[in-house]
């Protein structure tokens, strides 16, 4: 990764992404920074913030919503986490199955559980085509239980 | 649902996709219903395993599949059939959710879990598009743990 | 299926799509259903060119494209709408899967070949995901061959 | 790509994911390659092999699903492995997309096959959505036929 | 539909969904029912809000999400709307496809717009997946314009 | 990117794509080439557009497409141009989000409009699933309107 001024990254070949450092941030933009680093207790900010930061309101709305939807409830936030990695698997979403692997290696999950959430996930993703392929009907005990 | 002669199950106007009954069944298949229901400790075989039991090879392949990646290990199965309505909602697939939800609430989901399922999925959709569509690049720390 | 006046349909509480029945048809969505009866050898309409004929200029296209990609090639027809079954599936397209089974069926699918490529779909399906979320390095000979 | 000890592989900035080469391979890892070089007649295993073999009950799953649905059966392989690339590109799977276009080249698919499956499957990805859009209903003779 | 006791609606053979009415709402849901027939000046609640309040975080923390993203700004309300329904036909959600549509003609979408719309919708549809299945090299000068 | 003879381009460690330059291509493909930039008014070819070229009548066909469903219509071009950019982010298309983010900018689109339109497209991904996870029935309004 070459850092380069003005606070673009650029990653190989990759296109510039603008991601806002917080030596860069306009006040608004760092109140949010001081709260995910203060919410999950690091002193660090990671580049789907930095991104998200060049337009303020996107970067306070995402932020809220993490904060209140990944908080511990009655889920723990463990379980929240390899939820978030299930989907980012099934979308191919590369930076986020990076980011929520880690958070999730953060609150506990290890190797074993890795693999078995990731065959969940596989096998899953296969079964939902066989029941659609096959035009399976809902049972009525499903429907009313 | 009207039930028809020859197996045949007609919903609504639903196309008939036809379901072996266990009544129906060949050896072959039969015992396969036999450890579903020994496995899982019911009575009974719901449409999906009926349907695949058109095609003996992949009922057997689908169950000896299901049976070992969703057995209790180093996730519970509570938290197995949560990540499998996660993909399952991802994918749209109304069977899979309906089946897959049954499940979770006899292993003790209740409807405050499932409220907080469904608000992790909604969200992790939204912020997988978000990652990808500012091309935001991996973190080094995450790259490199 | 009730059919109302004025090419109304309604499917159950299904809304209503506006279908072009060829009595009611200008003289240019009617070529386009001639040239799609003389060219499958068929003698009807299905509600797919029926819905698309509301915007004729989308009508035209679609079926000038279906008509080129699907014809014999290097691959053969029944090869072109099993791969097209393949997509339908993945994607959970009810209407394709149903038309696209059946023109399969009508150019010699039989239910055994039916059975493996649903059992290929839900494979690949799943193993995408596996070398996706565990972001598998292609290998060096499978880019330089 | 670089080889680092350990069967690290590092691809570009790509994140290692450990890949277990035959030489570090336990006796039951052994096994399941043997099989598949046996089964493909080759004398190497891929990275995606090389990668689930880092939790053996995976490895050992996933190739038995696979050597038994890619089979030769009523679809002969090249048909199977058009049909997985079919879907590994409606999927963006980079790997699958690579490894199955070898796989299928290898059992007879040339370029002028590649660019049929292709145009197919551009164009099944199109209609599925105007199919899905419109919200045409499904034709009867499609559902009783 | 079936209006049954207890604000649950059974649509045909649908799975009973609990919507929550508005005589039967806490000040807490009814707050943010106000608060969406001022905002969008209807004098009614649809089915996808009633859906949430059976969980009134999610339904206030999406209604104040929708109120922010959907709110005129660089974009018209109207095309707001319109890239609403391309993103819903992408994903097939039914519920979507028919709600934001609605909300798109009454902000002015008339027939031969949303006929663009889809055909736009498809042929990225196709696109996609071609530039992905091709591995089609980013230029240089769209990574840096 | 490495320019290599016969047209092969190599991006980084990117398996080799067939481009084919302008002053390679067969008087078939340059009456496309043409085309297209007298068009779009430009003087240069991008990479789809010669990946397709390896295949002419895929690259002629789409091309047609192209230029009907994008030429100005009910909609504005900058319209369509962002609606493509709201399908390739969801499908998470490399390429296609790359040129039609530049195509849009070029017809207008700037930074806030861009931030508002991933913020729709963002919302929509995460309501499509919550509307499919709930099961939402769609209100009679919306069916009957």
């Amino acid at each position: 990764m070459v850092a380069c001024a003005a606070g673009l990254v650029k990653e190989g070949n990759e296109t510039m992404t603008r991601l806002v450092e917080y030596a860069d941030a306009s006040p608004e933009v760092r109140a949010v920074y001081d709260d995910i680093m203060a919410t999950r207790r690091i002193d660090w900010i990671n580049n789907f913030w930095k991104a998200l930061a060049a337009h303020p309101p996107t970067l306070k709305r995402i932020w809220e919503n993490v904060k209140a939807v990944m908080a511990p409830g009655a889920l723990d936030p463990l379980v929240k986490e390899m939820i978030y990695v299930a989907v980012s698997v099934t979308n191919n979403c590369e930076y986020c199955m990076h980011s929520h692997t880690a958070a999730a290696r953060a609150k506990g999950m290890d190797d074993a559980m890795l693999a078995e959430l990731m065959a969940v996930v596989g096998l899953a993703n296969e079964t939902n085509r066989l029941a659609n392929g096959y035009r399976i009907p809902v049972d009525e005990r499903f429907r009313n239980p």
